[in-house]
C-alpha cells in the first residue's frame, strides 16, 4: 500500500512539474507576444521590401537588392552572425508585355488578357496564330488526339474547384494543367497553350507561376488567362464566334547566374551545433510585390530573431532564420542549402518555413517521425490562446523539402488558405493585402514553435 | 456473462448508430458546403446592398431602402413566408461635414482629423473654441478634477492595447471612452470631448461608432480623433504648442420614426413552433457600406434560407432569417422582436446571429444552460473541417439578447477578429473588404448549426 501511495505521489508530482513547466512556456510565450504586437518590425521591413525592391524573380537587380536588404535587417534584428550562401539560379525573363487576341468570324477582334508562364519559351518575334481548342481536363485533350489537336493551340479551361475548403486542395487539384499541361498538348502536337488562371473569383487578373516542361517533348510557349478572359473565350467559342487565336510573347530563359540565401543565426548557448532552421522563400514573381508569396514568411523569420533578442532570450539550440532564393522557378536555394547541410558537423534538428501566405494563423502541419510527434503534439495546449492548434501530420515546405533526409522535423506554418489563391502569383499581392495584425499573430505562433525546440530539442 | 455481453452489444450499437448519425449530418453539411460555395448568392447580395442602398443608418432613406431590398432577397430566396416587423427607432443625423482644428502658438492651424460620435449632440452653430486637455485614462481625468477640466475639450487618448489577441477584448477595454468619455467630461464641466480612434492601426480614418450620455448629466459634442491624428495632437500638445481647439460638429438627434426588422422563416416540416432564429443588423453606419458590419450577416442569413430550399431540405422546425433593425444606435429592432416573441405562442429555442464581420469563421460563441451546451459541444467534431470548431462559452449577439430570459439558446459566429477593428464603423468598411469565399465559409458553419438544431432541437 505505502508503495502505490509513493508511487501515485510520483506521478501527481511529475504531472505538477508538467503543468509548472508548461505554465512558464505560456507566460513566455505571452512575453514574445506582447513583444512582436508592441514593437515589431516585421510589418514595416515587408513595406520597404514590397515598395523599395519590389518584384525579385530570380537573377533579376530585384533579388540582388532583397538579398543585400534583408541581410540589413537580419544585422538590425541583432543576430549574431549574418551571411551569404552561394548557389547558382536561373533567369527567366518575361520581356515585353504579352499580347493575346482572337479573331472573330464577324471581323473584329477580342482581346485575350494573358501572362506567360513562367519557365515558358517565347513565341517567335512575329507571334503564333492558329485555331484554338478548348478542353475541360486531359481526358478530354487525349480523346481528341493528335489528329484534332495538331497544329492548334490548347485551352486548357478546368475551373478551380471552389467545394475544397482548403484553397491548397483546389490549387493543387487544377494546377496540373498549369505545370503538365504544355508538355502533354505538345506531345500531340499543339503550337501553343494557354491555361485558366487559377483563381477562385472572377475577375482580370491573369496569375503567373512556373510550368514545367518534360524532358524530351517540345517546349511550346504557355499564357494563363484571366478566370474572367477564360469564361468569355470559352463562351466566344462555345457560340462558334471564334476564327482564330494570336499569341505573342517575349520571354526567355536565360543562363544561369550566382545568387544567394540569406542566414542570420542566434548561436545557441547550450547546444550550439543543433540547428532550427526558419525561412521563407526571398525571390518573387514579377508581376507584383511578392507580399504574401512570400515576403511575409521572410520578414517573420527575421522578427523572431529581432523578438528574441530584444526580450534578451538566449535559446540553448541554434537559430537560423533563411531567405531562401528561387523557390519559384527552381528551388535551387533550398537545395543548395540541404546539400551544405550535409556537409556541416551539425544536427539540423528542425525546419519551419511559411510559404502559405501571411493571414492569420490556424496551425502547423508535421513531417516527422512518431517520437518527435508526440513531443510537439504535449505543446498543443501552448497554441490555444493563439488560434493556432490545428496540428496536422504532412507538411513543411518546399526550401526545407531537402532536409528531411538528414532526419530534420519539417514544420510549415498553416495560415487561414481562403483568400491566399485570390491574389497568389498575380499582380494584387501587394502589400496592402497584408494585415499587420494576422502578420504579427503569424509571427507570434512560430516564435512559440521555435522557442520551444530551441530549449526541449526534439 | 450473457447479460454483460448483452450491455455490451448495446452499448456498442449505441455507439454505431450515433456515430452513422454524425456520418449522415456530416454528408448533408458537406451538401450545404458545396451549394453554397458553387451557387451562393450572399456575395452579389452583398455587393448589391453596399453599392445599390449604401449606408442605412436607421430612420434614414437607406436604411427604408434596405428594408425592400433584404425583402425582396429573402423572396428570391425562397422563404415560405416573408413579413416586416414593425418597430419605432431614433434619427440621428451627422449633417454637414465635422470641422476640426487646432490653433498653434506659432500662428498656424493643424487640422484634426475627425468625426462626430453616433447620437452626439451638434455644436453650436459657432462651433466651440477652447483648450484641450488630454488625459490617457479615467483616471487622469479625475486626478485633474473640474478645477483644470471646466470649460476645456478632453481628450481621450487611450490606444488601443495591441497585445490582446482578439481585437474584441482591446475594443472592450478601449470602448468605454467612446462610450462613457463625454458624460465623466461632463460631470467635470468640460464643453466637449475627443476621442482616438478605436482602432490597431495607424491611419487617417476617424471610426464613428454610438456614444452614450448618461442620464441627469449635461449633453456634450463628442467626437473620434483618426490614431495619425491622435498622435500628432498629443505630440503638439507635449510639446507645448497647442493654443486652443475649434470643434464645428452639425449632428442631431430628430423625432423617432418608423422602421421595420425584415423576417423570412422556412415553417418547420414536424415542430413549426419551435423556431430558430438567424440574423445581423440591417442598419449601418452612415460613413461607409456597412459590408462587415452587418452587411454579412444579413447576407448569410437570406443564403442559409436559399441554400435550404435550393436542396430541398425540409428543416423539421421553424428557421427564421431576421434582419434586425437599430442595432448600431438603439437596439430597437433586437428589443421589437424579443417584445413580439413573449406574446406568440411559440418556443424559441436557439438564436444565432452573426456580427462580428464578414471574415473566415473561427468557432461559436454560446450563452446556453448545461443540457443545451452538452447537445451543441456534441456536434464539434462536425466542425472540424470547415475549420470553426473553437466552441467557447459566452456569446450571442446584441440583437438576439432579449430572448435569452426566454430560455432560447443563444449563439454567437465567431470569426476570426484580427482585420475587424481595422474597419469598423469606418468609411474603409465597404464591399471590397469582404472575402467572397471567407463570407462562404461563414455561412457553411451557420447553416450547419441552424440545421443540426433544426433537426434535433435542443
Amino acid at each position: 500500500m505505502r508503495k502505490m501511495i509513493c508511487m501515485f505521489m510520483m506521478i501527481l508530482m511529475s504531472f505538477a512539474s508538467v503543468l509548472a513547466q508548461q505554465n512558464q512556456d505560456s507566460l513566455m510565450i505571452k512575453r514574445i507576444s506582447d513583444e512582436v504586437f508592441m514593437n515589431g518590425k516585421a510589418y514595416e521591413n515587408l513595406r520597404f521590401l514590397c515598395k523599395k525592391v519590389g518584384p525579385r524573380l530570380s537573377g533579376s537587380a530585384g533579388a540582388a537588392l532583397a538579398v543585400d536588404q534583408t541581410a540589413r535587417m537580419l544585422r538590425e534584428a541583432g543576430a549574431d552572425t549574418v551571411y551569404l550562401q552561394p548557389c547558382m539560379v536561373p533567369r527567366w525573363e518575361r520581356g515585353a508585355k504579352e499580347i493575346g487576341r482572337a479573331s472573330l468570324n464577324n471581323g473584329q477582334t477580342m482581346p485575350l488578357n494573358i501572362v506567360a508562364l513562367g519557365n515558358a519559351v517565347g513565341t517567335p518575334v512575329g507571334g503564333i496564330s492558329a485555331q484554338v481548342i478548348e478542353v475541360k481536363s486531359f481526358k478530354e485533350l487525349e480523346a481528341l488526339g493528335a489528329d484534332k489537336v495538331k497544329g492548334k493551340i490548347v485551352f486548357y479551361n478546368y475551373r478551380m474547384d471552389p467545394r475544397f475548403i482548403s484553397t491548397f486542395a483546389a490549387y493543387g487539384d487544377a494546377g496540373v494543367y498549369r505545370s503538365a499541361g504544355p508538355s502533354r498538348a505538345a506531345e500531340l502536337g499543339a503550337v501553343a497553350v494557354i491555361v485558366r488562371t487559377l483563381s477562385p473569383v472572377l475577375d482580370d487578373n491573369p496569375h503567373t507561376g512556373a510550368t514545367k516542361y518534360e524532358e524530351g517533348k517540345p517546349k511550346i510557349p504557355a499564357v494563363a488567362i484571366s478566370t474572367n478572359g477564360a469564361v468569355e473565350l470559352s463562351k466566344a467559342i462555345t457560340d462558334g464566334k471564334v476564327g482564330s487565336v494570336y499569341l505573342k510573347t517575349n520571354c526567355k530563359m536565360l543562363e544561369d547566374v550566382l545568387s544567394y540565401n540569406v542566414i542570420g543565426e542566434i548561436r545557441g548557448a547550450e547546444f550550439p551545433s543543433e540547428v532550427i532552421t526558419v525561412g521563407g522563400h526571398l525571390d518573387s514573381w514579377d508581376l507584383a510585390e511578392g507580399a504574401h508569396d512570400d515576403g511575409t514568411g521572410c520578414m517573420q523569420s527575421i522578427e523572431i530573431i529581432r523578438a528574441m533578442k530584444a526580450l534578451g532570450i538566449q535559446p540553448k539550440r541554434t537559430i537560423r532564420a533563411v531567405m531562401f532564393m528561387n523557390e519559384e522557378n527552381g528551388l535551387r536555394g533550398g537545395t543548395k542549402y540541404g546539400e551544405v547541410a550535409k556537409t556541416e558537423n551539425k544536427k539540423f534538428i528542425m525546419a519551419m518555413e511559411s510559404d502559405a501566405g501571411g493571414f492569420t494563423p490556424r496551425g502547423f502541419g508535421f513531417s516527422t517521425d512518431a517520437r518527435q510527434k508526440e513531443k510537439i503534439m504535449s505543446w498543443k495546449p501552448l497554441f490555444h490562446p493563439y488560434g493556432a492548434s490545428e496540428f496536422k501530420e504532412g507538411g513543411g515546405g518546399a526550401d526545407i523539402g531537402p532536409l528531411r533526409p538528414l532526419g530534420t522535423a519539417l514544420i510549415g506554418l498553416n495560415p487561414d488558405s481562403q483568400r491566399y489563391m485570390d491574389l497568389h502569383h498575380a499582380k494584387t499581392d501587394v502589400f496592402e493585402a497584408v494585415s499587420e495584425r494576422e502578420l504579427n499573430l503569424g509571427t507570434v505562433v512560430m516564435a512559440a514553435m521555435v522557442y520551444l525546440v530551441s530549449q526541449y530539442g526534439l
